[in-house]
C-alpha cells in the first residue's frame, strides 16, 4: 500500500491537482495563444464567468506557479498575466491531451 | 467571445474533466501497471479510502469509457477493472504529466 506521503506528492496527481478547475483549461489556452493578457480581455474570452470566479481561478493559477501577474505602473495600472516557464514545458503535453480530449467520440 | 457549446467540447476540458478526482490519478496508475486489477486488490493498493469512494470514482471513470467493468461468473463471482484502448492510449501523456508534476520542486 501507498502511503499518504508518496500519494500526496505523486507527480502525475500534483499536475492533475494544478490542472484541474472548471475555467483553467481555457485560461491556459488563452494564455498559450498570447504572450501577456489583461485581465479585462481574457475575461471577455470566457463564456459566462464572473470577474470573481475568474480571479480566483488565476489566484490559484499564481499559487501554484504556472502563472505570473505583472503590474504596469501606467495611469490607469494595468494588470496583465503571463504564462511562467514552468506552464510553457506544458504545452506539448496540454496538445496531446486536447487531441485525446477531440477523438473521444470516434 | 467562446459560445458555451465550444467551451463545453473543448478536447482540453472535456480530458482535464475525465482525469480530474482525488483518486483517479492513482487508480490510472495502479490500472497501468497490470492488466486487469480485482476491486478489492486495487483498494488495498489506495491509502486512506472507503469502499464507497473507491466505487464512485470508478463508475464515473467507467460512464467515461475510460476503464471498463468485467465480471467473472466463478463462484463466488469476481470483479475485475481494467483500461479501454482508449485509456492506453494516454499512457504517454499521463508518463509526460507526471514528470511534469514531479519536477515542480526543482
Amino acid at each position: 500500500m501507498m502511503n499518504f506521503n508518496e500519494f500526496k506528492n505523486c507527480g502525475l496527481r500534483r499536475s492533475l491537482d494544478i490542472l484541474s478547475g472548471k475555467w483553467k483549461p481555457l485560461i491556459l489556452q488563452n494564455l498559450f495563444e498570447e504572450d501577456q493578457v489583461r485581465f479585462v480581455e481574457l475575461w471577455r474570452k470566457m463564456p459566462r464567468v464572473s470577474k470573481k470566479v475568474l480571479s480566483e481561478q488565476l489566484k490559484q493559477m499564481e499559487g501554484n506557479h504556472i502563472i505570473q501577474r505583472v503590474e504596469v505602473y501606467n495611469f490607469p495600472p494595468e494588470v496583465y498575466y503571463k504564462l511562467t516557464d514552468k506552464a510553457r514545458k506544458l504545452g506539448p503535453i496540454l496538445d496531446q491531451l486536447h487531441e485525446w480530449g477531440n477523438d473521444l467520440d470516434s
